[in-house]
């Protein structure tokens, strides 16, 4: 097997339909030094690099299709969060050895997850290796539509989407037994793609939830210059902390990483938006507090008293305290 | 050290200037879920990506200066090979742990490669685990301006930049020994981005070496549908090469990668146009052969008998005969 047959096979049993190429804009895809790729007319290149490395993104029995799932997922989520539209991937896959029943596995992950969302595989190269994946997702948003962290206002509701805590708990019972329910929380999570378009030109400020929810929403409150209230009791509930007590329950909602949901803020006469918006795409949203004026974030029980998270997100090479 | 600074601290000390990323087409760059950008009008996108694992694609003492270096340097040697002109970069950096004296240098090769081609940083991630670079260039070309493998006819000459087998004849000294002259040649190739642009409209076929020029001419080659004659003799010798053998050094030349010249192929009433350019640029180019009808690459000696090579190029995962 060869480097560029490798990508080639890889590109050949993804692809939605070769004739499909030049709708999506590609010029030149795979067999050249580079990718030339068109951009719809008038619309900016929207793009976002993520790695996975095994032992570390992912545990090392995890499969290949959910290892390719999950890159594809996670770099499609960045895109997401910009309110994007997906169009084309540029993979890197570092490899042991090369395993063509890994493989199959491999693209076939991927290829699921591409197709769902219109992504074309337009290059990359492999190379031996440990186990990691590189990926570019690559797309576009029309001139200053983009999605940030940095247009929160005081008074805007704050939004999350789907459920959060249950990858990390997934993550953490996968610590201890080989078989876990529901573990597609941590391998498969959905980007939303579809939702991040849907909130161009309403949302205020977005990001999607990677590092834990506390975490991410310091980045948003941060870009904003401003604070939030945070209920926690209307956090959203993955099925997986059901019977879990409250407090190791608010742990991994506010704290576990990798769900891959958006959260974002809406200016208060969009609220009606935000139930249409759930109902029309399928996705559970939850009003789960509000922005204020006041910097950091203030998380509140039902009955009004604070609630003090310990610890706030995962991030590479924390530093040991 | 945490994951968004630390590409943060690389973006800062690698930046040309903040107030060049408007002119640069950031439109947001490092900060948020993903970069926005925009193209200059009527421009096609250019993208590749190319990954560099310790151990495999530099040896465990390179400097971080050089791998920094070197991994911008291949993905812009690919832009090079397609006449595009570079303009960003998302950097993925997998590192066992964090080194502020390592980055510091790291960041210092990134940056002198980076500025002589107006490249700005514009994403990417870092995260533990064993050091890799994963790096995605992205830059612009005309409409159907591109250079490609695939327009050779027979006739065109065949031309190389540069010298050709002095990064394999530097990798195989250092199997041996600790210090060896001319490593640059290994460590800092240097991408043909100008020539590539000035050869837009003018070369029929254009690829980077970087598998070795016989494995290189076969990609044009094929993708042209014709065969080529190469004239040994004429290709261009790294000094490192200097008093080997000719068997020794034609191996070299023919099957070593990682020079990263440009191989390409004018139509001959270009002919005249070579010397300009190399004048201009300041490379040197060497005629080496000429395309053929009849398909494969013919070595002939001076002479005018032919010569025979026995290996033809590194690929990674190349099936053990």
């Amino acid at each position: 097997m060869k480097e560029f047959q490798l990508i080639e096979q890889i590109q050949r049993e993804t692809s939605i339909a070769s004739s499909s190429d030049s709708d999506q804009g590609v010029r030149l895809g795979i067999g050249d030094d580079a990718a030339v790729l068109e951009l719809p007319a008038g619309q900016h290149l929207v793009a976002a690099t993520d790695t996975l490395n095994v032992g570390i993104h992912f545990p090392i029995d995890t499969s290949p299709y959910d290892i390719a799932y999950k890159c594809l997922a996670v770099n499609l989520s960045d895109l997401a969060a910009m309110g994007a539209t997906p169009r084309w991937a540029l993979l890197s896959l570092s490899l042991p050895q090369v395993d063509s029943v890994w493989l199959k596995s491999f693209t076939a992950g991927f290829k699921i997850l591409a197709q769902a969302h219109g992504v074309t595989l337009v290059g990359g190269d492999t190379t031996s290796g440990p186990l990691s994946v590189s990926l570019t997702a690559m797309g576009f948003v029309g001139p200053g539509k983009q999605l940030t962290r940095g247009g929160a206002n005081p008074g805007d509701l704050l939004v999350v989407s789907g459920t959060i805590g249950g990858a990390a708990r997934v993550l953490e019972l996968l610590q201890k037994e080989t078989s876990v329910p529901n573990r597609q929380l941590l391998d498969r999570p959905q980007p939303r793609v579809r939702l991040g378009q849907a909130l161009v030109g309403y949302a205020s400020a977005c990001i999607d939830v990677s590092d834990g929810l506390l975490a991410d929403l310091g980045h948003v409150l941060k870009a904003s210059g401003c604070g939030a209230r945070l209920e926690i009791e209307k956090l959203p509930q993955a099925t997986v902390l059901e019977g879990l007590e409250d407090s190791q329950k608010w742990n991994y909602q506010l704290s576990g990483g990798d769900d891959y949901e958006l959260l974002f803020t809406v200016p208060r006469h969009h609220k009606a938006l935000i139930a249409s918006w759930s109902q029309q795409l399928g996705v559970s949203l939850s009003i789960i507090g509000e922005i204020e004026k006041d910097e950091g974030a203030r998380c509140l029980r039902a009955n009004g008293t604070s609630y003090h998270a310990q610890y706030a997100g995962f991030e590479h090479f924390r530093q040991k305290a």
